[in-house]
């Protein structure tokens, strides 16, 4: 039996909950958890939002922790592998977007918390490709928000060949932009923090950024006229996107991490006038994961956590809900 | 003296008009004008939508002619050459654009109708690096329409690295779209036209397009989901994007090269889940321009033109104006 924490209803509280994971795939393993990030996605998915939640709803798709069941034909994971599992659970191998190598964009993928349960558990299995052994160096602790929120602001360096005399600024340093930050530092660029937070001018140097501006100061956003290849935005508000539209420099993108349920207003003129591009992702496929925990295991990129304990999930999710984590939540056993 | 067309107000009726262009500069040719098409942006300068224009306003920014003046410091144009001239007449040669071999981005471009006199006349000048010489066997009746609304179409086929596998649609099969479908068809892809007009299907197949699709029934819109590559959008008119951003394969692009006034109503949840992008882009630099000259030739692509005398410039006009010209109006001598 794998003992994990569930909600029984949208919105509902986390309780103890338990099921009988059947026999293990031949091409699956089981994780024993030690220790599960929380995404806003976990959140979205508890209360419903997307309305394709099935109850019992086990949330957890940050997970870092150690293989203790291999599937007969999974020759890639040792017993004891310290390993991390994110979003996807699994790929379909045989769609377009698999055979081109953006798996992440499997018409048909398993997802660990769509239609089964997460990481908020003592034991959570997947199929092997979708889980990853974790650099010697990497700090465990920290290493499961590497697997969602850390992807997803990777992978645009990836996508779009950011190269390191690229001047990138992030919107938003929260849960994913506190990581794009120091992503970006080491990736060699110029890096620029906008944030809605005075109090977090500070802390944005320190985790990477050359320049902080003002994400709502109009004035102080414009002293950044031309100055962007990409502004990636982790934010989940409504700005004045046609304003940070004339922050990029000639073919630069706006790109979107993170998004409100508002559309963008975008003038399409200044996307001709400037050859610029508007563009959106999520998480990364698996090559481009194992290419980003080397990477942050060579740069001692590490996301910010405050830990709870997993008898505290609930105490954890408000602590999310309420805005105020720095930077990022992680359960522990 | 150069005889030219001019208005001598917004929106006004073009009447002769003679100017005295002073000495050749040194980097400059003198081109005997004996086609100009009509571009839509030179109805939009006629009419000062854009707070530009100066006046006496001469049009014309696709022009084909004669090398009859050559300026001392040039020499890669010979005398006799058949050549064309299109929106750009100079570049500064020295901003980063132009450095990186985006000169139709230059910063302080010359522009071929804005603070200086168009091809609506027997003579123009423009600093040699913006006009080039016509292949043989290029039809240099039609030719001055690929100066702007050719370069126009065929720019994102080299910007975005478009490949023969690629399956591309077009919306609106005008002035921009006719001579897409031409290239898009050449280039290789699975060519699809979207159109408003029951009347334009026949003819979209005959220009290159292997499917014709309505752009304005959803129901038919929808069975080309998740088919495209790119869209590129030619209209002038809003559509509903976020239907179009459903057509897209995963990674694909909604291209724009005309748009209208009204914001792009753009969800960006679509853009994240499909990592798409929206752009834009107007002309193309010289090196496009060259490449796109070759290649029309070589695929004997060519604008399909209606022509006017000069002296009908404003019935020419006009029948722009009036959305009936299939497909481009050229002003001859």
């Amino acid at each position: 039996m794998i003992k994990a924490y569930a909600a029984q209803e949208a919105g509902g509280t986390l309780k103890p909950f338990e099921y009988d994971p059947g026999a293990l795939g031949a091409e699956e393993v089981e994780i024993a958890v030690d220790y599960c990030g929380i995404c806003h996605s976990d959140l979205n998915m508890l209360n419903n939002d997307w309305g394709i939640t099935t109850f019992p709803f086990v949330p957890g798709h940050e997970v870092a922790g150690r293989i203790i069941q291999i599937g007969d034909r999974v020759d890639t994971l040792t017993m004891g592998d310290k390993v991390g599992l994110g979003w996807h659970s699994g790929y379909c191998k045989s769609c377009t977007s698999c055979l081109s190598n953006d798996e992440n964009m499997c018409t048909s993928p398993e997802e660990t918390i769509v239609g089964r349960h997460g990481g908020f558990a003592d034991k959570v299995r997947a199929r092997a490709e979708s889980v990853f052994p974790l650099p010697e160096e990497l700090d465990i602790e920290s290493a499961g928000p590497l697997f969602c929120a850390g992807i997803t602001v990777f992978n645009p360096l990836i996508q779009y060949d950011i190269k390191p005399s690229d001047s990138i600024a992030v919107i938003g340093i929260g849960g994913l932009g506190h990581i794009a930050l120091q992503f970006l530092r080491a990736w060699g660029c110029e890096v620029t923090a906008f944030t809605s937070s005075e109090m977090k001018r500070a802390e944005a140097l320190s985790l990477g950024a050359h320049h902080v501006v003002s994400s709502r100061d109009e004035a102080e956003i414009m002293t950044k006229k031309g100055c962007f290849d990409m502004v990636i935005s982790t934010v989940n508000v409504t700005l004045n996107w046609n304003l940070f539209l004339k922050t990029l420099k000639p073919k630069g993108r706006l790109h979107f991490v993170g998004a409100a349920l508002e559309p963008l207003n975008i003038n399409a003129f200044s996307l001709i006038t400037g050859q610029a591009s508007i563009s959106g992702s999520s998480v990364g496929s698996p090559g481009t994961i194992a290419t980003m925990l080397e990477f942050a295991s060579q740069h001692a990129i590490k996301p910010v956590v405050q830990k709870f304990k997993f008898d505290q999930a609930n105490e954890a999710i408000a602590h999310l809900a309420s805005g105020k984590a720095n930077y990022r939540v992680v359960l522990e056993r």
